[in-house]
């Protein structure tokens, strides 16, 4: 058996890469779906089976396909039944994300090497136990063993940031945890709930929205809050984008009618939301926010089921189609009149990633690093495949040391190893490159290409102060003056 | 030269996987175009020319790439001329599916080791003449040397499937043979010829045809014939597919319209196929029938050669488009009203591998193992880099365990050695997952993953009585014993 | 350190092939955007910044991407801060084909094998400047020491062709070179400064153009006037295509309408371009001109940089669709009236490779060798990731034998090293198909496939006449001779 030490490593370079240099970077998590109350109140977690199934629609999908029914999988069984069924298909496995991503979470946070199967599952189940309960294994535990300088989480522009606050106001916790600002419930004027949700918006922010003008004031204000909470960066979930201009008086209109609870025709649905968009983006770089985008979502399509178990619960797929065109003059707008803010375009559908990357690259002007950039692969994309593809082709269309890695997109404490995953394959990749005669800048060019991607990029893109390189890997002060004799 | 027997192997173990566990298993073949009748009828082959070259549509279209002559490939040449022809190009196919299933159909079924060349050629001929001679190649010696257990032909509802029936009845032939119903020709209303096939329809199946219910019926009531000849399987070709909702009386309307001859708008088309396909997988779903659907071609793009040669003669290809909300609306539609059957899909373009797999997952539910699943690479995707693909990339979207392995699709007796190549190219990415640590559940977790993928999956997917594996392969009783000290 | 000689290969066959066979073949440079003046003037090149920095939007895109301010890209400052502003960068830029052709074309013409970077900048900026200065290094001299046998320019229909004479009449220069047609400016009725074109055109042609027919005849008229300057090819820069019929009056409106300044609506600019390429079409089949179709770029997507700095400065993109079908359409009216001529595809989407290849083999017909086929990968897939994807994946559906090998498709002389790229990869390719045992047909069969797609085919398909392989490459008899005892 490969020892986990060397999992993904094709080439000698890669392994000596990895372990002396991406290996002990901290981690910025510059997106992910932690619950921020989880993290203030900071309780001992209950068992395995609670953290790995309670809310990971990877591990749904997965047992779905295999034919286990929904009662163990988001049913009344208990967790522990849950994780049975879960230990069952987990050698049948291969080649999926989890099952790599499990054999990382055992082995880095309850030290266990062998691969889960239905024989062991009960044995695995209880050590996990002991040691959750041995080392008061807790969400901020587990994010310091994690060595993660920062996370931003993804709320809404109507929180109250309360948890935050508790967050930030412990400074025995050094992590530093902001939010981020996702206005999906605003920018989507067709759905349900929305009139009650402009409400709510209406009263956080003390201003009367009648208007669009004042339904972007009352976002602004919002904004602002955030900010003040340390907040950098901003979210949407664009499913697919139309670029449909509209007047002043069109777009009050449209809001009108969905404050009414009309139906939107589609083209009034993507006047709305392209008006939205540039509005937002206008304000996002005058307050020094990055916008992030991810596209091409296809949410919901067993609408059954998505009934049943709420939006997120392992139903949406991957659009086939992302138009382009209409992206490009979404920038362009924004562009020309001088009000594009940093950008991070996530295409979920993988064979957009070579287009998006020609994309951004054409919008990075004016002396701003990376202005524009693709993020890391995403959701279906977040595996090995798409991590090495996402190297390989849309490394060649914009460069890969401006990557700003990975993040873990994630509702568990447990997903920092899929930042080891991302570290491992861009130093398996950047190995053979050195190996094929591809890369011969030495030793450190590849050192400052691993740091830069797997944390200085993001920190300064973002703004984060550096904290904890130095403190938290007290090997780096003398490996980096050995580091050429490598 | 490397022997044949290493083909495709980038590591040992994938070599091992294959010899061990993967070589002697029986085959399922569950979609072909093979003519019943030849079965029935078994007759001697002539001559590899025509065995080659007589309805390969793959092989005509490489040797007009080269610009031989239409003589030498359709035209009234002799098969060994054609040949000739043929074996003139065969070193230049490097790269390409043809020169691996040339190979292996000369290395299997004649003995014979060396590639085809233009000097070589004429021996070759007269060895494999000889062979077919002594050893009295028929399809049915072809058939049971090749290990196959089950065949699912490809048959219109108005077939009598007398030819089943005498292949049934004949005791001494031990492989299953069954028909698939195929009503492609009643689910496209635009087509020429589309009154005279109803009236066929009606005919046979001795339902008067005054409406789209009564079409259905008439098309259950063949469905249930071919239910009597151990049918399972139904199949569609949608070149493309766009979901349009219409009501019954609509439906009548464009059935009456279709039936006159007169020519139906592409909306009314689109209804029609929608309705459909919605009335016919309720069907399949209550007869216990699997409905596969063959997604993206572009038939007969060279209008001019189609009309001359018929379809099906190398003028087809590969549509951009597929519109994955749209088959994403049949699917939901289906589902909610709880009337999905088993579904297989085969999308022709290689980049819809990926959101079609995750379509697919979304509609596995209820405790349903593979629900709807992707097809083996279909067409223009049944080819070592087409099968690699699907096993790196699809498999970290729908578990490569579940896959229900090769088929061969075709119209030739000797294609068998398609899920040769198939099987080859598992065990080698098996391999390079163990090598690279990306697996290690063992050899036993190894074992299950490729019985599943080469046999189970799909005698358990269509209800196949399981009787060739021990029959047929005696050393597995032994080695299973022994499996797990590999 | 991997020697450059090493560049590239993953296994001992493809050293051996690409050192024996394919390194020392001559160039047929059959796309590119060098300007015939340079090469008539021949002027000493000033130093490396100018020849690197002053036309190359591939390179201008990565420095943005970085942040450089424009000023040392496009702006005023000098040639030799450019420079070092790149060499900055350029340790950064693993993964990028930039990496791979810098270093080639710093080590091909230079001799300099160390990796640009900030440190060795200045050294290396000297070395060069030395090296021009001592060697006189101009625009032929590069070409001869590259061993171009043939290079077509791009060349408007207007153009008067005299430094394509002033390079023919000079005995002394034995790379041939001659212009292509392409005639983009009459095509795309509806952008600006048309008519302007048109009174050229009119005027160059000596024919009053008042008609669609007329306009035809007057490019009929500059066709035969390139042919008499030994023209064979075409080329034409679709964006996208999509195709609409219309009569003979209303294409005489739509032209009447763009030449009065009008605005064209979406569909008369889309019959307009239909109607243009089936009667350009015609008439390059009835001259023998060859017809390539780049298709599906999205150009000036940033539109305020691109009216700062004009077209093709690095502010294009990818198109994410190409209607396969529109294409088709063209493809298959043409061939319906006997009038395709060859035919040459270039998508720059690479998810539009496999679409477009099995769309090329469907109009290979009539015993024309590869009638219709795909270009070099192009553009934005012109780099070792792309190559290496057309070879594994398009070459499944279309003989890569076939393949008319690379092209620069550049306006610098200094490209050819990418004819190496290229060359270097087909060789792995092979190796690895020889490596793997899924090619088996000895070393001649190599050498075969090699030469064809190297330099064979595109002479043969372009009807050049041979002349340099044995003059050029005198190793190459006695080579031969003993090339199958390798």
């Amino acid at each position: 058996m490969i020892p986990l030490e060397d999992l993904f490593f094709t080439n000698e370079t890669a392994k000596r890469l990895y372990g002396q240099y991406a290996k002990d970077l901290p981690i910025i998590d510059y997106h992910c779906h932690l619950d921020p109350r989880e993290i203030a109140e900071n309780k001992v977690f209950d068992d395995l089976g609670e953290m790995w199934l309670a809310r990971d629609h990877y591990k749904w999908r997965a047992m779905r396909t295999f034919g286990i029914p929904e009662r163990l999988i988001t049913g009344n069984a208990s967790y522990y039944d849950k994780f049975l069924a879960f230990a069952g298909i987990f050698p049948k496995l291969a080649g999926n994300p989890l099952y790599i991503w499990c054999r990382l979470e055992l082995g880095r946070y309850f030290g266990i090497d062998a691969p889960l199967d239905a024989a062991n599952a009960h044995g695995i189940y209880t050590r996990a136990k002991a040691r959750i309960d041995e080392q008061k294994l807790t969400p901020r535990s587990i994010i310091q063993l994690s060595h993660v300088d920062y996370i931003a989480t993804t709320d809404d522009p109507v929180d109250d940031l309360r948890f935050h606050r508790m967050i930030q106001s412990d400074a025995s916790f050094r992590t530093t945890v902001v939010p981020a600002f996702r206005p999906d419930k605003a920018m989507n004027a067709g759905k349900p709930g929305f009139a009650d949700y402009i409400g709510r918006l209406s009263e956080t922010s003390g201003i009367k929205i009648q208007s669009f003008h004042d339904l972007m004031d009352a976002l602004e204000a919002r904004l602002l809050f955030f900010k003040e909470h340390g907040s950098v960066i901003t979210d949407h979930g664009l499913d697919n984008f139309y670029f449909e201009e509209s007047s002043r008086d069109t777009r009050d209109a449209i809001l009108g009618k969905a404050m009414a609870g009309e139906t939107l025709t589609m083209r009034e649905g993507r006047q709305y939301q392209t008006a939205f968009l540039l509005e937002a983006a206008k304000r996002y770089r005058r307050h020094g926010f990055v916008m992030q985008l991810h596209i091409g979502a296809y949410r919901d399509a067993n609408s059954r089921m998505a009934r049943l178990l709420g939006p997120d619960s392992g139903f949406d797929c991957i659009d086939g189609e992302t138009p382009i065109r209409d992206l490009g003059r979404l920038l362009n707008t924004l562009h020309n009149a001088d009000c594009l803010p940093k950008t991070i375009l996530y295409p979920l559908n993988i064979h957009q990633h070579e287009p998006l990357a020609a994309l951004a690259a054409a919008f990075c002007t004016d002396g701003r690093k990376a202005g524009v950039i693709l993020g890391a692969p995403w959701w279906f994309n977040d595996q090995p495949f798409g991590i090495r593809q996402f190297f390989e082709s849309t490394g060649q269309l914009y460069p890969l040391s401006l990557s700003m890695g990975m993040l873990t997109d994630s509702r568990s404490f447990l997903s920092y190893p899929r930042h080891e995953v991302f570290r491992r394959i861009l130093c398996d990749y950047l190995g053979s490159l050195v190996e094929r005669g591809e890369y011969a800048s030495g030793e450190q060019g590849l050192i400052d290409i691993i740091e830069a991607v797997c944390y200085q990029n993001v920190r300064e893109y973002l703004g984060i102060e550096a904290r904890g390189i130095e403190a938290q890997c007290p090997q780096r002060g003398s490996r980096a003056g050995a580091s050429h004799e490598g």
